[in-house]
């Protein structure tokens, strides 16, 4: 067991090839499993997975246990391999303009406690000072586990470049051009990973949650802002400048409503939460102060708020068509906390979508799938994962 | 050397593995190289390499030679690996609305001979019996090399299955669920792959073109239609059910003109060559008769055709814009004979494309390419090429 001392970068995961990390991330996210149905996922030999795997072994982040319900009547047992949750911890954080959640997971990015600490100011300062804060709290209790925190993820909306660990803009917090990973490593002494949150939650649907196991699937998210994740050929899609999965910003009327981004009509611009509110106001006259008294007003049956979120779901059923006439995924997963209102326009996403989307690209199974923050923290910590997992030795 | 008989599905590969393919492959589109380079971009170890090359050697598929260039002072000569392009021969064909275009091929898709044949029939039957006119006579070309056609690929516009060889959609040749792979097999006698023509082009464009090394790009053509073919992960996009890269189905304005697929204002709605062609009619009641006449008179000063173009490259833009947001390409490619007006909506194409980018996303490259018929047959080669390197044994 390792000590829980909090020295830097001082572990390190043993694999260090693609192979390896490749077999980690398949046992993580589907095992326990054979090694021989392990070498069949991974499209690799038995004598691949058997080099990976030693040193994963002897180092404690896999084990391998007697399937005692498998177990045949003459011969070896078949064994399974499965990750060994309580090797280390991460810790991931979901930024919000308001608020930042934040979650404690061990290596199986199994969430083991939860914390929400409001911001005040959304200023780099002072949000990386309420960084500091949350992750100290996480970090005291994490020692109770015994096991060292080896990894921060950070989500934020916008566009965000993973790979330089900066924050390029995010509309929510009004940032530009912040250098997130390395400011948040300086206050937290943790190796930090940044990525776009919706970018981030998709990481946790394809590794443990509605993707597993497919090669081709999107994440839609409605709310404050509209985004979404992209898993083609089995990867997530991070877009070789930064910016990926901007459904947010499909144009779906050149006359409509004026968007942050300086375009009329795109997505966000009529069917985010903000939009609304002020597509209501605007043809209601009721100063309806946030999206909780909007969707009250809907529910009471007053047209020109049902207007706007029939609008919103034309508007989403259109972006989602034009990711799937564009990449013919298998599923998309509408997620967000915009998912609230979803009466209120699900028949006008459908409709639209399958009005939009182009021959066959229809048969795209289209689901809803609530998620609380908490699990967008949590992708946040699956980042960190990755990150963990994929570093060169 | 294997004989010139035709008889079909005698010539295997003796691949079989997905490493065997890629490492054929990746010399296919980046040899000759020496085993140690092949590794590494291969991302495999020596040993598998050596293990994967063996048998192709043996078969006559790659060889090895000694690289007198770069023969150094003392030691081994560094030897090359490289696919001998006269091993196999394959066929490609593009079928348009009036005509295929016939290529016949070596194994490293390098151009031998190149037919047309016009078409009177857009009934599957009658092109059934022009493809078995032009394969014929590309055969009895091929006679000539001593070497047998091994595979025959078609490349059509519209939804088309390449898994199930059918073209479910096709609005230039009025093609509804035609199962074109087993209809062409049985009247040439050669195992036969469709698909759709960008899609094909983005093949070749990715294995020989420009797209060679990247992992990430996109291939948009204009023209009769509006396609775009897709490389996300260093792999060509089909989609799940057989539709991606419908570009042309993006929506740019909701109270644009109608288009075939029942939607308005679709790019393909406002800048294929038959909407630029009927817009100019309307507006200038001028009755040009094809895009040539159209060309014409945009270029002679026409307020009216001026303005077609310009639409037109707005909506071309708009699109690409689509694309760079949802996927941030490293690079795309204009092409199709629509790339003759290119002068007339350039600057338009490029306006909205960098007034629709997201943030860095308008970073992506956006070149044009120019690329005859005989390159998008050429495609279709290329297909046949990945069907026989990637067959089961």
């Amino acid at each position: 067991m390792p000590s829980s001392s909090r020295s830097p970068h001082a572990e390190t995961f043993p694999g260090g090839t693609p192979a390896a990390s490749q077999i980690f991330t398949t046992v993580l996210s589907q095992g326990p499993l054979t090694r021989l149905e392990l070498a069949r996922r991974a499209g690799l030999s038995a004598a691949a997975v058997t080099k990976a795997v030693r040193p994963l072994i002897e180092s404690g982040y896999l084990v391998e246990d007697a399937d005692a319900g498998a177990r045949p009547a003459l011969g070896r047992p078949a064994n399974l391999v499965r990750v060994d949750g309580g090797r280390a911890l991460f810790i991931g954080l979901k930024l919000t303009g308001d608020e930042i959640i934040g979650v404690l997971t061990d290596l199986c990015c199994r969430i083991l406690l939860a914390r929400r600490l409001p911001l005040a100011d959304r200023d780099p300062k002072a949000v990386l000072a309420s960084t500091a804060e949350i992750v100290g709290e996480l970090l005291t209790e994490a020692d109770g586990y015994g096991v060292r925190v080896v990894g921060l993820g950070i989500a934020a909306s916008g566009d965000v470049d993973r790979v330089e660990g900066v924050v390029r803009y995010s509309p929510f917090l009004e940032w530009n051009d912040v250098p997130l990973a390395e400011l948040a490593s300086s206050v937290t002494g943790l190796p930090v990973t940044v990525d776009n949150d919706v970018r981030a939650l998709t990481v946790a649907e394809q590794w443990f949650g509605a993707g597993v196991g497919l090669a081709d699937f999107a994440v839609v998210t409605v709310g404050a802002g509209i985004g979404c994740g992209l898993v083609v050929h089995g990867r997530v899609v991070a877009g070789a400048h930064g910016v990926a999965g901007e459904i947010g910003h499909v144009t779906v009327d050149p006359n409509g409503p004026l968007c942050h981004c300086g375009n009329r009509g795109c997505v966000e611009a009529i069917a985010a939460d903000p939009a609304i509110v002020a597509r209501i106001r605007e043809a209601t006259g009721v100063e309806v102060a946030d999206s909780a008294e909007a969707v009250d007003l809907a529910r009471r049956g007053d047209a020109g708020a049902r207007e706007a979120y029939a609008r919103a779901g034309e508007a989403i059923g259109r972006g989602i068509a034009t990711v799937a006439n564009l990449l013919g995924p298998e599923l998309v997963l509408i997620s967000g906390e915009g998912l609230a209102a979803y009466d209120l326009f699900a028949e006008q996403i459908r409709d639209a979508f399958a009005a939009a989307a182009f021959g066959s690209a229809a048969q795209c199974d289209v689901q809803t799938r609530p998620l609380p923050f908490e699990e967008w923290a949590r992708g946040a910590a699956a980042t960190a994962i990755q990150s963990f997992i994929t570093a060169p030795n």
